[in-house]
């Protein structure tokens, strides 16, 4: 059915709240912000529900470097609704529920083109500030001073700008606050398992950090058909508290991990060796899901000769480097790593929409807490405090 | 056809003349050896001819550790004829023409059993100065006392015994001085560009390090289609003589070689940089073959984001640390390795014959020396002069 009827806002700013964090590791700030009409290639979004992520916490709390800017409004988790679009968008239009997605799909580059890589080449990293054409803010708060994007997304507002290139039209079918983990941490896991390991059916897996993107590559190890599934923890604080997680909840088992590994119980040996114990030999698949070059290290010790193959999703904040024994690798021990997953948003986000619906990928079990955007700073608190996996913030509570 | 005549041998030690290593570094001295009747499993090569390897070179120099043993039988490329065998071999058979392999084919174990692995878990690296088996020596020298083995496999000796593990039967079609090459070092690179890389058609590929098995790599990735193949090598003088190699034979070309690059003269930039730039950012597929952990780091460097594969072939021996740089990682790139190429000996061997029979597969070129048993020092000195690739030793000459 054509577009009929414009919105009364199309081709004007809108204004709206957002939460707004004016200095590192201060609290959000809940102000009035305008925003710009989308541009050229661009989609303006109404965000019907966000989520918080780890990588918006790292953001928050960095105070140095080229990507530490200030005041920006965080959020890359989101499901919204188009509201309208910029010139040359043709794949969307007013009223197309959509998931923004912060590593674009822009389907023009080498990257994007090839089957083996989802790293988009044509929106490098660089613009992570401003949007990716031009580096440039859509936002404006109420003193009329720009206010920066996050990761291309911004979705803790009521209207975002987001580039088609980081935007899926997805089914209305999926309840909303369901879609919205898989705008990040969850396709993150999933794909990890999915599409960058290919998990295969009776193999072992080990998991070092069972945040929910761990958890997620559990559930995608699960759906690939895993054995064993060993979910580790080097944070012993961290992990009794995901314990209580899943004493109430049961999540570990959902999400397929059949195994708790606790290097602080591992008295005297290393938690590599307790995995080679546990899998006669090493894990054919480990996946560092934290970002401790340590960690990394631990998980390409505890993954088989011959075939582990070790798959990195943490991002190092420390910059320390991640140091091998060549020899390790000699063996046939292979290391690899991905941003998202290795999921390409427009084609894999559908798809893991599918699984969903077909009742084969648990998504439910990953919210544990629902509030309103005015009590967007609980969610940071819940999150510091390992209380929960994801935290759904309704933007009309 | 059975065997009617047992060899007039069969059963008894066999006296022979072997080059024995008497201390680290020191020239190969031809005495005297009893080579034992194979034992259960075992089976009795009368060697044709053998070739010198860089495993060899470095073997002989090493005088420290446990695999350090002296007296030693050196060698582990090589074509015989089967003289006799021991109980339970089925398989092979007196006058077969046979391959001896350092690398066991077992046929039992998970890792001879899969498809990802020729890492033979039954029989480990411990047991390489004796029998896979029980360790054990089946040479005596002219007091009687016990000589090591090299690599279950000891070809610098006119008879050797091997187990049936590390021998394969080859078509006699194929000239035994060309078939011997795929004993070790050009099944290693052919294996990592063919198995362990999977070098795609069209690709582009960098090669560190361009002896035999670098110059093999290059060989195999010509096989796959690979549309750019980059040679490197970090030692300006030894890349002045390969140059000098291929002014003569035009070796470089026969293999496939497109383009090479000198980092002596790459001045201002890094190697990384200089592949970087003539590969549109970077090589599909890198090769590590020298086994230095900071040419691994270039190589990791020079790989492309997004799908860059790095294979490393080399074995560090000087025991330092591969650091790697954990975003390198991140964004899509892959390092892997693989002992002997990946090549599962009795299926890809034979595989191999058969693309050198339908003149596919070159090997003709890496024969740079021809020598009788008794000149084998010289086969040393050639290969330590980076004179040679390889350096055919004929046993009857």
């Amino acid at each position: 059915m054509e577009k009929n009827c414009p919105s009364e806002t199309e081709g004007k700013p809108i204004r709206c709240k957002a939460a707004i964090c004016r200095s590192p590791g201060e609290p959000l700030v809940i102000e009035e912000v305008e925003v710009a009409p989308p541009e050229a290639w661009e989609v303006r979004i109404k965000i019907i529900c966000t989520s918080l992520c780890h990588s918006d916490l790292t953001f928050w709390k960095l105070d140095m470097g080229p990507v530490a800017a200030f005041p920006r409004i965080f959020g890359h988790e989101a499901v919204g609704v188009v509201e309208s679009v910029g010139e040359h968008v043709e794949e969307l239009r007013e009223g197309d529920t959509v998931l923004p997605v912060f590593q674009p799909d822009c389907g023009e580059c080498r990257d994007c083109k090839s089957q083996k890589s989802n790293d988009c080449s044509k929106f490098p990293i660089a613009h992570y500030i401003g949007m990716p054409r031009d580096g440039t803010s859509r936002f404006k708060d109420s003193n009329g001073q720009p206010v920066h994007h996050f990761l291309f997304v911004s979705s803790f507002t009521e209207y975002t700008v987001v580039d088609v290139a980081n935007v899926v039209k997805i089914s209305s079918d999926i309840p909303v606050e369901k879609a919205c983990l898989l705008s990040c941490g969850v396709s993150t896991g999933v794909g990890a398992a999915w599409k960058v390991a290919e998990v295969e059916e009776g193999s072992t897996v080990a998991i070092f950090g069972l945040g929910a993107v761990g958890l997620a590559v559990a559930e995608g190890a699960r759906l690939r058909g895993a054995s064993k599934i060993i979910g580790v923890d080097l944070n012993p604080a961290k992990f009794e508290i995901e314990r209580g997680i899943f004493a109430t909840s049961n999540a570990g088992k959902k999400f397929g991990v059949t195994d708790f590994v606790n290097p602080a119980a591992c008295s005297g040996i290393s938690v590599s060796q307790v995995i080679q114990e546990m899998t006669d030999g090493g894990a054919d698949y480990c996946f560092e899901c934290i970002g401790l070059a340590s960690l990394m290290q631990d998980a390409i010790c505890s993954s088989r000769q011959g075939w582990g193959r070790t798959v990195i999703l943490g991002v190092e904040m420390h910059g320390s480097p991640l140091s091998i024994n060549p020899n390790e690798i000699l063996r046939g021990k292979t290391v690899t790593g991905s941003i998202f997953g290795g999921v390409k948003a427009k084609s894999d986000i559908p798809f893991f929409v599918k699984k969903y619906l077909h009742k084969e990928l648990n998504l439910d079990g990953f919210i544990t807490h629902e509030i309103g955007f005015q009590e967007i700073n609980k969610a940071f608190d819940l999150l510091l405090q390992g209380k929960s996996l994801r935290c759904i913030i309704w933007m009309d509570k």
